[in-house]
């Protein structure tokens, strides 16, 4: 039977292609099986699963706990907000504790960039990075990917915008890995002053008018407004980034060819896109969302199939 | 088999008596169950249901959560402290992305009136209203309701009074509506600023004179003094909302029949009931709380079976 | 069959020897279980426990749940953040609503001394006491007891010194009856204005030089540096404590014998001990985590076997 080549997944950039195809078509069992009445399998009874959420999230967060909960594994959950983490323990011996309690396996959301792969270096279990700072969101990337095929039949030879800060987006930078690595053209789209330098060595198109940008691609990844964010200088305000980068029907109905919507969620309707594109039948961010519990069941099995060897 | 009128539980006003009776009878048949040594059973191992909190709820919150999981339901929680809520997403964004997880029903209190019966019209899942602002709280009037038929042996004809803030009261609307529906005359009873006008229009008698109120019910339902409420104009101070609107001991034996306490918790013992008065016989407190897991089974019971029709 | 001479677990004082025993007993074959592929026993399926942390918690809540998770029990989780606690309700009637929810066990932590013990004279269940200010933390002790245990053979003709600050130490109580129950010698090491004057009448050694306490121990217990409270006068300051009461490598090394440190745990890494301590041999700060959840998997089996008589 196939399995995967690495015993985490800290990152797109540790997978290999082969090793995609195999979580998609697990996960392609594993939506049948949540479209059930019964939407449970026994597979992971043995398994117990640690929630460490550093950082605030809903639904990442309930994503995983619900694909835990239908793979039957044990859950528990466990957020900075109640932790030790505040007393000044060290990582390492917050996730040792939790690990000497018998835990199998660790999904982990934390602000530090690498703190999975530190963690996987230094601990026995199996590790899921489920956002590290400004660094990877595997997970996210995987179920873009996993959406985009779903849709278009294939990622391979498809061209993918990525739309928005993408200086600071984890899911911008899992998305070109994986996006790449299946065979798709990446451009990215947004203010100049948030596309990072580097982004040309990743072989990357980049293009800074939205127009232009939508009339290349077949599908479009609209990132999430970061309002927080809004009020540093080298920011627009939110009305110029609406003007500039914000898609509306009138745009998408003017274009030569109907592209596919995607978007992260949660949506600032108004802002990065206007509600008659996100309800319309071009935007997929439902199915994105659907698609995550089925692709986080497939990450979560397979890498148990390895602790149990 | 009989079933409800309803597709979900928004209010008492959108029931039919019949409905509440069916409750009734099923919530018999789980009180049986919860009070047997192993308190589950396996009906509902196929239904999601999401527990969505916009507002603060630790009773209403844990009753609910012990009714899905002793009806084997999956259970997602979901409060709004860490919700997405705050990060500006409409509540048809949240609710739709928890859905898109294949959630079946979504037990929701939030703080604006309507807020169920809006979301009912938008999303494709049963909803259960557990408190819309100071509109409805529907399953706390059933339990009410349930816990006096199970006292008195019926509800109709009996005489209730409703004591304390009508104005911002869920509860009393609630319980007025169940309660006439059901045949009982309803009468309430507190400081002229804290009683509606349209209460006139309900049917409902007003008594300003609390003695005179417990001469004439059978059951009074004293509803908790909100203290942070008590410093707004309108309001009496709590030394003298407990002088006029407080039930002691005395005051009970000095009426001409012994009647029913209840309250719906949490007591602010020494304010609107005296701890010997919520500590007596006549006192039915706790068995509302128990009552509300068996009516909330019930409720819950009911509606999955349409669902799966 | 044996079972405990006590209902509850409000403190190691109103134990017996053989009540410990019996624990350590159980607690190997849930040891047993915890190691096992499936680390479930279906033992407690007709149980439900309430969890309740009226103070925060994080290692002891979690161990706690694990334990019960893996028995089979319901579990219902309650915090004092989301209580009603803050609405000035009563501890009793927090504690007999969520009983009324027909609760057989209520696990509590709380801030005033004897919480428990006013409780199990008042309401209708076991109660289980996982700290109660700065009197006994029962269950602390129990596993340490039974990591000394399992790393020297016996507990009997031990020597155990407690480091720290003893007198805010519910750790260093607890521990202390447990350990003279069984027939360790016990002596307390700390600052002098940490060390409480009632110290002689629990018939314990007293030692403010730290090595000579090492060289007279075969088990120094490690207490948590609660740095909140340094900014009080008659603390030292972190860094005079740690010159003083900190144990290093080259302390460790230059003693006459090979001695076993232990720790509660969170770890202050490089003030109470350093890293090549804490992450030694000679540690066994991650057996007492791990041998936590057999421990309370213990105490919460034999205690339900009496509620079911």
């Amino acid at each position: 039977m196939s399995e995967l080549s690495v015993n985490h997944l800290l990152g797109i950039k540790y997978l290999q292609e082969k090793d995609i195809q195999l979580i998609f078509e697990t996960a392609d069992h594993f939506k049948e099986v949540i479209n059930r009445p019964i939407k449970k399998v026994p597979s992971l009874r043995d398994i117990t699963i640690a929630n460490l959420f550093f950082e605030n999230s809903t639904r990442t967060k309930l994503s995983f706990e619900l694909a835990e909960k239908r793979l039957s594994a044990d859950v528990l959950n466990f957020s900075s907000g109640q932790s030790s983490v505040k007393k000044g323990e060290t990582l390492i011996d917050t996730v040792n504790n939790i690990l000497s309690m018998k835990v199998d396996m660790v999904v982990m959301r934390h602000p530090n960039p690498g703190a999975g792969v530190f963690l996987s270096k230094h601990v026995k279990a199996s590790i899921v990075n489920a956002g590290d700072g400004a660094h990877e969101h595997p997970t996210q990337a995987l179920l873009d990917s996993y959406s985009i095929r779903e849709r278009l039949g294939d990622v391979a030879g498809k061209k993918v915008v990525i739309v928005g800060d993408i200086l600071h987006s984890r899911v911008a930078l899992s998305n070109i890995f994986a996006l790449q690595m299946q065979g798709a053209e990446v451009m990215v789209c947004g203010p100049k002053t948030l596309i990072p330098r580097y982004i040309h060595e990743l072989g990357v198109k980049v293009e800074t008018n939205l127009r232009k940008a939508l009339n290349w691609c077949d599908v479009a990844n609209m990132l999430r407004v970061q309002n927080e964010r809004m009020d540093i200088s080298y920011f627009p305000s939110t009305r110029e980034y609406t003007q500039q980068f914000g898609v509306n029907k009138e745009l998408l109905n003017s274009l030569d060819k109907e592209i596919t919507i995607m978007h992260p969620g949660p949506i600032n309707r108004g802002v990065e896109i206007t509600s008659d594109v996100a309800d319309s039948k071009q935007a997929i961010i439902l199915d994105q969302v659907q698609n995550g519990v089925a692709v986080r069941m497939a990450v979560i099995y397979l890498l148990a199939s390895k602790i149990k060897q």
